[in-house]
């Protein structure tokens, strides 16, 4: 079935162990089975999660224990089909969905596969990731681009279909008014679905100058930079009066309609919830702390619908796909720092680093 | 307009200031418009919040500034009706809703009238309750009861109706798994109401055996006694363990579909947040501590929906006394003390002294 | 409480009978409560059902048994405001909700107020509309437009507003495919609105070629002109046949996600649900006959929802204001034709004409 | 892999063109893969679609062009798995979900896979169905019973399924008021779950005094048998008087909030309509003619939902399986005939005579 020579090698970056990456010659994945196609890897992009792993060995339930490929963000061409693949064909340029759904549990069966306990995901242990001349990947989840769009934008379709899970569980609707915690890269994109799904003013807050600049050249209507709290200041009264203050500010009266967490902040979480309007939305996709001081009393009497956001659903790809095409959301913009496959630990390095001014990382795969 | 003879008086039970109600001979309160009608209050329950307001003088943003007449849980017999009232004739025996919204704001005209900020509200600062001879009401929060069904069991209708809301605002649909934590009034109704929507399984959690006892006799299918901590446990961990528990025990799986905090206590909702099951619907509606430490990055990876519950929307009431009129909630097994009005001040006593076996307390109106 | 002079008198458009429109002195209407406002109307658009009550006299149930005066699409300034208004002052610029509901009953208490069978609905018997000098209405059914935004533009809100509603009812969401059966008025703006709230590709269907290339001007992405049916071809089929041809043209695959239908011709209807996706929505604006032969097994077969649309709801004229007044429905575009206020008869007859380049037409003020 | 000895073979009940049927030894099916578990059927319930089939060989787009087994409505036990079956053993008892879809396709992604175009559904063309000794079917669609359920009960899960199918996509809520047309099997097991599902009211519709008393003992509150039409009387118009006749007799006021079509019959549709009040549900779940003549304009104006409903989603057979289980649906009163194996073609014949007293037909499957 394969039409890989015997004798190509598949070059990749490896996360050996905790701090201890390396690239090695891996063999050329083979086609798990009929369905799946094997991509030449073009673009990866960097995201918090790979340095995550590479740092510190674990996120949550996902423990290093082997070796594994790092990276999930990534576009590429089909070299390889299966035999029952109809959607795509060698030669196609598609973008890739990290992860890979079991297809038979009762959340796959509902239309819920992001919550599947047994996806195979992209550089989550102990799967491989896309940081290697090949991948193989089931052909449902892989996303023929048009022509005018390049690589590096299929590899941002990633981070794209990210901020799409999170508008679509905030159920965001024409007209709303939408305040997002954060301006990082998932912020900054949240904050462009928002606004091409009709939100009516759309507004960043963070406590980079810099990043609130970008956001309101991006697509943010508004920014805010919340204040320093007063010496002594209780850190919860501190943010009611950020969420006041973003309320006057913005005449968003009794509060803003949706909010979007993407900090994982605790002083953002609690202004969060108090900057919503009674009723309200509030999503919570930034991860930070396990546990935070949580204002669950005026979320009750505020009847407040908080909800959790996590990977993304069937459609959210395309739809994506279709965000970046069309320039609703120029994601090339995002991108500030290129780096040859070779040059990946560099690239690592800088993302670890956190400048304000590296905002996405990009990698060139193998040629 | 008025049946009223001039020199008939309005005998009330009025919270004069901080822990100091008396009796006082008020006018009979007269009809604010052509749609409201007087009542003649039959029975009226105490609730928690009553109590809470004649000891600390406010909830929220409730301030006690100056007396009010106590009590919002009221049946009564219709005396007088205004002009434009059609739904309801003198002599018709009523369960009184106990809260009159503006009409005007968004959320009333949007239907999600419990959010209203200028709500006439029995009882709450500056607004008088029902704890007298006579209460004014909108003639449309007022409900006819069938002759089969007593004044006592109108009166519960008004805890029933907040049971109702809460198994609404988590959208209880049939065949699900629901675990209530706390079996108090509120908490057993809950179970009792979910039970009538069709769940399959209802698991109340309380710390109080008796209490568990009676909610196994009552709606629960199944009761859950948590243990003590260990010394020295981590509290969220403690909460982790009885979630992992509740689990195992009643063979939930991945978790329960509902999950209905009805205590406001941070390890019942620690242990909230852990029992439901990814994608589940988790709702807030007991109220202690402003704010309690919270797994809010179990909540984002689970992907849950978490919301408040407060008061009642439309046709919760008529559902109410369709509930206890057709026997599905027996609400008279809840009635542990009965007093004369004017043993009322006693009546409250008993319900702050929060003995495990008084439930529901009970005051006969004026006659 | 009133300004009005006494000797002011109120110069009204009224239609007595069928067929028999006159102008009249009226006396200046009085606030009817202390919520109300006066508005000195500037601008009032003529819409079909406008012209059907002066033809035939009746809608439905609504049937003309004494004079009204005509018109429900107008703009004004506040010229009066009852003492318990807070949300305008004279001399503020408005557009005008031209329904106000009971307030009461159990649609409007839980937000359906557009299904209100005690609405007080201008120019449909029995009450009076707005092409008059004056018009008296509930305070919070008066929108306040921005200072850029001119009296024409506000009339038009009316229209914009029904487009919301449908809109919403068909619960429209970014990325969708959208087939809008009719580009008059209603269906052009429908499309307008649907790509306001992040619609991927609406289509527009309509016979009429002008109305086509209007609609492709103003929002629609693509068009298309049905082809006529061969002699002796079957209606139901010629149906198929044209939905099958919408999908093909078009990349539809499986068919549309959405289709609105606002024109109520049968053909129309029928192409409509055969050209919604398996699980799509289908949304029934236009109003034609009574009774049409309906694809009720396709529907079934192929899990359709199919909802119907009337009216609007809650927020849908603050939504058309921002529409309107942040540029992304052009209304100015769709008024053909202006006339003083004493042409308003012209003003019908051009109307009632429904020449193809007629479009929307606008009636002037009493200065 | 197999456990079956080569010599066994696998007899079956075969429609081998219209109006053939037949006795066939066929081969003992093999596992389709690893996930797939293989049957012994035990007893398979016989459905209206499966006659259809043998009569007219087509149903829809579905068109016997090969000999298929028949019959899709069974239990059985199994007698072999698959290597990587983890929810089932061999002995196990079980329901068999008759249709296995893709998986991949974007409604089996979506949850929806119940519109999957590549379903294989037992005893549909080209598929074979239950009635043979052996079946294959994947793992996750065949569902363990508990002891005390019978293989009778088992097969009948399928039509519960189907009722639960029709109640979930009519989101039946607690204390709803549920018109169901038609109470053959689909109608009253639709009427059981609607009860089951916490309705307060279910009234059956039927023309058969006879189906009425059943249903009316089975689950129905009430029940109603219309009146034939006056000579000469327009059937609309006959629909309406219908409509209003139930919803005066049984205090509906403006309507039943859920209207389920079970017959496909164009007067039970028209008067459907009719009788669900202003805002309410109506779900179309029998299949008749293809078109018929209705009331557009009324569904508009009322602003109905009316949805179709076909087959089942994920989730439903559980449910199911505890309705049957826990006594709530009692099916084994359905069940009026009994047949064996042998004497299937006579079973076909019952239920083709369409006789009053015949209710379900079941058929015992080969020792």
């Amino acid at each position: 079935m394969s039409t890989a020579t015997t004798t190509e090698t598949n070059l990749a970056f490896v996360l050996r162990a905790i701090k201890d990456v390396a690239f090695e010659d891996r063999p050329v994945p083979r086609l798990r089975d009929e369905h799946e196609v094997r991509v030449h890897v073009a673009q990866t992009g960097i995201c918090g999660s790979d340095v995550h792993y590479w740092q510190r060995g674990r996120i949550g339930d996902f423990v290093l224990n082997s070796p594994i490929i790092l990276g999930h963000e990534s576009s590429g061409t089909v070299v390889e089909v299966g035999s029952k693949v109809t959607n795509l064909k060698v030669g196609d340029r598609v973008a890739i969905e990290p992860g890979v759904p079991c297809r038979r549990c009762n959340y796959c069966r509902a239309g819920s596969y992001n919550l599947c306990n047994d996806t195979i995901f992209a550089a989550t242990p102990p799967w491989d990731g896309t940081l290697a001349k090949y991948y193989t990947v089931a052909s449902d989840y892989c996303y023929k681009i048009p022509d005018h769009m390049n690589m590096e934008e299929a590899a941002m379709v990633e981070p794209v279909s990210v901020a799409v899970q999170i508008c679509k569980v905030a159920d965001i609707r024409a007209h709303q008014t939408v305040v997002v915690f954060g301006a990082g890269p998932i912020g900054v994109l949240s904050q462009a679905v928002a606004k091409a799904s009709g939100a009516k003013k759309v507004i960043a807050v963070d406590i980079f100058k810099a990043r609130l600049e970008f956001a309101k050249s991006f697509a943010a209507d508004e920014t805010f930079l919340p204040p320093g709290a007063e010496p002594g200041t209780d850190p919860v009264e501190h943010s009611e009066k950020i969420a006041h203050d973003i309320k006057e500010q913005f005449g968003l009266g009794e509060g803003a309609d949706v909010v979007l967490e993407c900090t994982g902040a605790a002083p953002c979480i609690q202004a969060g919830v108090n900057v919503a309007k009674k009723g309200g939305m509030y999503v919570q996709a930034g991860m930070g702390k396990e546990n935070v001081v949580f204002p669950i009393t005026m979320a009750c009497i505020r009847a407040l619908t908080i909800k959790g956001s996590i990977r993304y659903s069937v459609g959210w790809y395309p739809n994506a796909v279709d965000l970046v095409a069309s320039g609703k959301v120029d994601v090339k913009r995002l991108i500030t720092n290129r780096f040859k496959f070779e040059e990946a630990e560099k690239a690592f390095e800088l993302v670890k680093a956190a400048e304000e001014g590296v905002f996405k990382v990009i990698i060139e795969g193998v040629q």
